[in-house]
């Protein structure tokens, strides 16, 4: 008995030592209260499903804004490239060699007209809200010693582009720049030089048939075609498809869902998938698993164009999620000359919000501290355009960056495994608690 | 004509200028030639197929090695654990639990037996060609300051993983952290006391439902059933399938492929699942996107499993692509109590072998220099049993090592896009070059 009271002693001991070790009594049951507190207010799914309904029908009422830049009367002119067929492209290509061909039997060179994608010549344009290209362009003369290299270059990859788009085959930069190590030297310098053969061209990188590889996944009800399979992403189990690299391979795609769910993050969309959420909300999953790819770009912007449904973005609450949406939503700078097809306007930012924090009572201890990092990350953003234009987007980085707290959409797992799809993000669409 | 007499003499300068410039004249000759060698010598498909259909029936044939500990009489005992179903799980925390409550009654106090899984418990055992895990174990005491947190928080883990085997459903590592943040402190904490208690309860980790998240993918010859949806892997596109975290709703698979073709790399795999390969070839086409994850480790146990076919690995050649091979075959070290279950036995090295370098004339500029690191790498594996045991293996290494060169399976992009799917691996499985 003694040993045994020994034992209890130690165990008594625990419950005291606050500093070196855990108290988990008190915080489950105030976790469960507020768990609790949520899924009591829940409506039946039919109600959730009338207010959804209503957001969608607006969706695909709306006009379409104009998102082109043709549209708008703006001060200075501008390149955006566009998606052309692989017969274009190669016809695009054949000018382009015609107008060097004739300028060398003009007796001015051989060079080509390449379009800068300096920082200098990138601009914010609030009303489309996207980042675009100027038109401030420069020839890259072969008869200069400084740009000697990179108009061999181009010429090459003109070249590879031309044969890749009359086999219609699709590569990847690695493999692009494998066909001539020796001249390219590194994958920076090819990588390079194929962006300004989009711009020169005026065509979008996925046109060239040069593809990025995929990350991306989707379930939910979605029916497509994929290089002529027809793809049911209802049946494809918790692992979701895979986006396939080149969208151009996709088409017809057909759902009854109501609306599009962007999840940052792989274990969120698994939940999600494996509790079959679209099935008791008609919906379509995605995610870019961190990180948004160009595939997983492209194809949530086509399932917007062609279904015409509002989409929800589901990210950590934190600069970085914001982040996501941000490339999601008004593209990045590095690509601005196809901000037109990579981006997705109009993303509702449905989770996990700063504000959420204190209003679905997540617990202290799944808050994180946000590093000085983070916090400059967030400053940063705050003088962001893309910020600037929505005040309740301002508000909401603000409130971050005035706690100094983030968390990550698993921190919703605190109130129990399945909160997220059963609780939370019924709530959210419930309230109508997106902005 | 003086400027364009100027332009000529600057073309014709550079040719000289090995240095600074390349010289792409002489290089793709060669490698033409060296490509249509290759060409000319496959026999047409039939030919190649019968090889493998030969090596396939082999395959089939053969009797099951032994490949569990028990049916090998060795000196020490090991600890290797089983998939387990939910509710054998089940029962098996709550024998654990009541053996604590009767030690406890008994006055011997609270504890847990915990098989050690550290470097000194670990052993590879080449009949079996698999790192296991000794019979090593430790009493985790709740009585004693160094071993009360870890106690209290495999307790935690042990009723959380309770919960999840009775709602059956799946969870990643994080959002398990995030249940409990306040005890488990860091993710690292819970991490290792989930593999703790794999190794308790005898269970595989997946059996825990506690899944990793996905990476891999699929296409080509194969059908199966995935959360009850039939997923015919010969209609997925060019993006192919992705496999899914939780390998115990996967079943019931069929397929009239050869082969599977294991590859290291996406774009590798996107150019293959472009090019149908597996409709010229039949094959599973299967890849982890580099370091390989545990759900597609075991998604290709079970197709070997349960298909009995023979699998042929795809990797760089590196250092690096041999690691990865290893892992697939002997299991990584951190997880070695269930190398069972997360190993496939008999993989065969196609390519890219050092060897291969030279054989198809892989171009100098299409090597890389091996870095100091990558040597050093290189060095320590000829020093491990896995390489030892198999002196095929052990000279491609070796070589690797004495020339110092790499290459990645992109460099043989060199002779043209398609290479890979139409000359390269159709001459590996014609003459049989698989070590």
């Amino acid at each position: 008995m003694a040993s045994d009271r020994k034992k209890r002693t130690a165990l008594d001991d625990e419950d005291e030592d606050a500093d070196s070790l855990p108290r988990p009594r008190e915080a489950p049951r105030q976790q469960a209260h507020a768990a609790l507190s949520f899924k009591k207010r829940l409506k039946p799914d039919a109600v959730i499903m009338a207010t959804i309904r209503a957001l969608c029908r607006a969706e695909q009422e709306a006009k379409v804004e104009p998102r082109s830049l043709a549209d708008l009367n703006l001060p200075h002119a501008f390149k955006e490239v566009a998606d052309l067929s692989s017969n274009s492209v190669v016809t695009e290509i054949e000018k382009c060699i015609l107008a060097a061909a004739k300028s060398i039997l003009a007796g001015h060179g051989f060079g080509f007209n390449v379009p800068s994608r300096s920082s200098a010549n990138q601009i914010y344009v609030p009303e489309i809200d996207r980042i675009v290209l100027k038109d401030k362009s420069s020839v890259r003369e072969f008869a200069n010693s400084s740009s000697v290299r990179k108009t061999a270059i181009t010429t090459r990859v003109l070249q590879l582009i031309h044969q890749l788009c009359i086999k219609q085959i699709h590569v990847t930069k690695r493999d692009l720049f494998y066909t001539d190590v020796k001249l390219f030297q590194d994958q920076g310098q090819s990588d390079a030089v194929l962006d300004d053969v989009s711009c020169m061209l005026g065509c979008t990188r996925s046109s060239l048939n040069v593809v990025a590889s995929e990350k991306g996944v989707v379930v939910g009800r979605l029916i497509f075609t994929e290089d002529g399979d027809r793809i049911d992403c209802t049946k494809m189990g918790v692992g979701g498809k895979a986006i396939p690299p080149n969208i151009d391979k996709v088409g017809d795609m057909e759902s009854d869902a109501l609306f599009i769910l962007l999840v940052e993050k792989d274990a969120a969309f698994m939940r999600l998938a494996e509790d079959r959420f679209y099935n008791r909300f008609p919906c379509v999953i995605v995610t870019a698993k961190g990180q948004p790819d160009v595939a997983t770009r492209l194809f949530l912007r086509k399932m917007k164009m062609d279904l015409k449904l509002p989409v929800f973005g589901l990210v950590d609450s934190d600069p970085y999620g914001l982040k996501i949406l941000s490339v999601y939503m008004s593209g990045s700078k590095n690509m601005s000359y196809d901000s037109y097809n990579l981006t997705t306007p109009d993303i509702k930012w449905l989770g996990v919000r700063p504000s959420d924090l204190n209003k679905y009572k997540i617990p202290e201890q799944c808050r994180l501290p946000m590093t000085d990092q983070d916090i400059k990350t967030g400053k940063d953003m705050l003088e962001e355009d893309f910020i600037k234009k929505d005040p309740k987007w301002y508000a909401e980085l603000e409130l971050m960056v005035k706690t100094k707290e983030k968390a990550e959409i698993q921190a919703l797992s605190s109130f129990g495994f399945q909160y997220l799809s059963e609780v939370y993000l019924p709530m959210k669409l419930q309230e109508k608690d997106w902005i």
